[in-house]
């Protein structure tokens, strides 16, 4: 093996940690134990579709982070953690999806052995991944440990973006303008929607002729007509049709680095329904991103945007917006700040959230987004497609 | 909305709720808490990208199964489940990735108000999705009730496919042949590895012109050189060299049925290593697949398969393979049978299982599998890509 391929320098990696050794002494943790494979990606620089079986990033009170998985990730883990080979720790595979035996019995015997197996432990209670049985063979593994919920502790220090990061990011958003035009180019009635769901994968992924495109925590969402109002739906290989409106829930994607942007195409004359929501949705964006600043909440955008649909008569119960940078599915959301009444973080420089501005009707559904960036003196969308209903007749 | 899209019969949808009712039964189970979306897909027809939160689907003792889920992901469940309207309950938005809110106590007040809060309760402790604070949350709100652990409860009852769902894996195994297909067609050292990723998803997705293609519950791993030694590692963007072996590890999905098959392709010459890892395979296979009847068990195949391996000196230490249906990411395995020693589980037709037979050494890795259906008499590959080592000069 040998060679490390490092999306980040060594001192990244370290500030990172110190970041979260901060907050976790705020918080009275001496040893975290991070699930989310985003989490240990940005602590560590692992990457690989290895979530499917439990793995963990420790980070001890003090020294490098130690990577714990399955036998057969150590190669991955070895060639993507910063990490030398003496805090890459593996299992054998017999303890995979088994009844008798569970890999976090040996994640108590690896604490016990590095002696973490005292004081305050940090763990990610409600992460994905972060089992209730993983939890209850932990515990029992460790007895002398006081266990304390750290979920999302790791994910509010990735909240402000590095300048590095940021990179990532305005790369994620040249693909996403190359997939909106692939969309508008491609689309037409009678086009079965795998097919166009193929196209948008092959923009996706082919990225421009310097960088290539990596795959999204989401699958393209792109339902039709009154399937729209179901949000979460994703294709099937119905063909499009005239008088429609589709949206497409989109991000491009760079090294794990997303820039999600949704846009809505109309086939045929766009009803008014539709004209309605874009005009709607347009000026909410507008009255939104004006007050998108260092210093700002993100519940003021949220009532900004709020504030107009309301005028025109529509109440949207749910958030507008989230946190995003680097993620694995299922989710390219941050699990943070939320765009919603009640959220009172404030808004600083190196911030990026999805302003998820979707309506999902009654038989319906519109969604027309940004990925915005705070900057020193206000906001910057990442990505540039026009803001608008495209329409092809 | 009205229109429900059911990809089964409302008697098969019966047939598996009347077996997982035995099962629940034989475990002294009066109501299942169900969180994995493929067991929730397999009950209830259920389909969304919307695992990034919380829900489930409840099997009472009697009457229709309940899906519980996100406000905004209702509409979707009302197009895809089979069950009416009073069975789909929904939470409110800002209980998604609240600090101080919890869905799972919305569903401990929904197993009250339905008198489902007594008797013995089964939770899949060790699903993805079930997080360690969702089950505390639900205990706390439940405290009459005894929980137990039914983690692959569901899943073992999906190992048995109908032959509705085997109809499925055959559309699914017509998509792998046109994407191995696609594969040699198209790779030629030079060409991004992202480029190539790009023409295997368009593959995948379109399918063909009878049926299109659903995304696959992993992404493609397609390793090359000394990399291949980590299984897992995903794609970037740099060209595709000569004298180097990739493999291809993908799988055909229609409708959420998963049809995995590996090949490895060699650009240039081979070298012995690879010849002899095709050889060794190949001859570990035919005695594997020798034994594929019913009757035997799952680790006479990997008894079979790795005693070959061992006579040419190579101890493979990880399970040659696992059960396979409808899956959603981050796996395509079923949970439940593992061909490897020490599983007895007796092989009947209609399972399906991929035979994965992937060798990962020190500094190459080499993938040649086959999903394979037990018939009534042996068995049969359900893809026709020829079992070889491929080499493009």
């Amino acid at each position: 093996m040998g060679t490390k391929t490092l999306n980040f320098s060594l001192d990244e990696y370290a500030e990172r940690l110190r970041k979260t050794r901060t907050a976790m002494e705020k918080r009275g943790i001496d040893t975290l134990i991070v699930s989310d494979p985003a989490n240990m990606h940005w602590l560590t620089g692992y990457d690989g579709w290895s979530f499917y079986v439990h793995q963990a990033v420790i980070v001890p009170p003090s020294g490098d982070p130690i990577w714990f998985g399955r036998g057969i990730d150590a190669a991955g883990a070895t060639r993507t953690c910063y990490v030398e080979s003496e805090n890459i720790a593996s299992y054998p595979d017999h303890y995979v999806h088994s009844s008798e035996r569970h890999p976090m019995e040996l994640l108590g015997k690896l604490l016990v052995e590095r002696k973490l197996d005292k004081g305050v432990v940090g763990v990610e209670k409600d992460a994905y991944w972060f089992s209730a049985a993983a939890y209850e063979t932990l515990m029992a593994g460790l007895p002398n440990v006081k266990f304390t919920d750290a979920t999302v502790l790791v994910n509010w220090q990735r909240l402000v973006k590095s300048p590095a990061e940021i990179v990532f990011m305005r790369k994620a958003a040249r693909i996403i303008e190359l997939m909106h035009e692939r969309i508008y180019e491609k689309i037409e009635p009678g086009m079965r929607k795998c097919d166009l769901a193929a196209e948008i994968y092959d923009a996706a992924i082919r990225g421009t002729p310097e960088f290539g495109g990596d795959y999204p925590a989401l699958v393209p969402l792109l339902p039709s007509g009154a399937e729209a109002a179901a949000c979460h739906l994703t294709w099937d290989d119905q063909p499009m049709r005239n008088n429609e409106g589709t949206f497409f829930e989109i991000a491009g994607v760079y090294r794990r680095y997303h820039c999600p942007m949704s846009r809505t195409v109309y086939l045929g004359k766009p009803s008014e329904t539709f004209l309605n929501a874009e005009k709607m949705t347009w000026e909410g964006m507008e009255a939104g991103l004006a007050v998108a600043k260092p210093g700002a909440t993100a519940e003021d955008i949220s009532i900004a945007f709020c504030d107009v649909l309301e005028r025109y008569g529509i109440k949207k119960e749910n958030r507008v917006g989230y946190s995003v940078g680097c993620a694995y599915p299922p989710d390219w959301g941050e699990h943070t700040m939320s765009l919603r009444r009640g959220d009172k973080t404030e808004l600083q420089p190196g911030m990026t959230f999805h302003f998820m501005t979707g309506l999902w009707m009654e038989d319906w559904g519109f969604e027309m987004t940004e990925t915005v960036l705070i900057t020193e003196t206000g906001m910057e969308c990442l990505a540039n497609v026009p803001r608008q209903l495209f329409v092809k007749n």
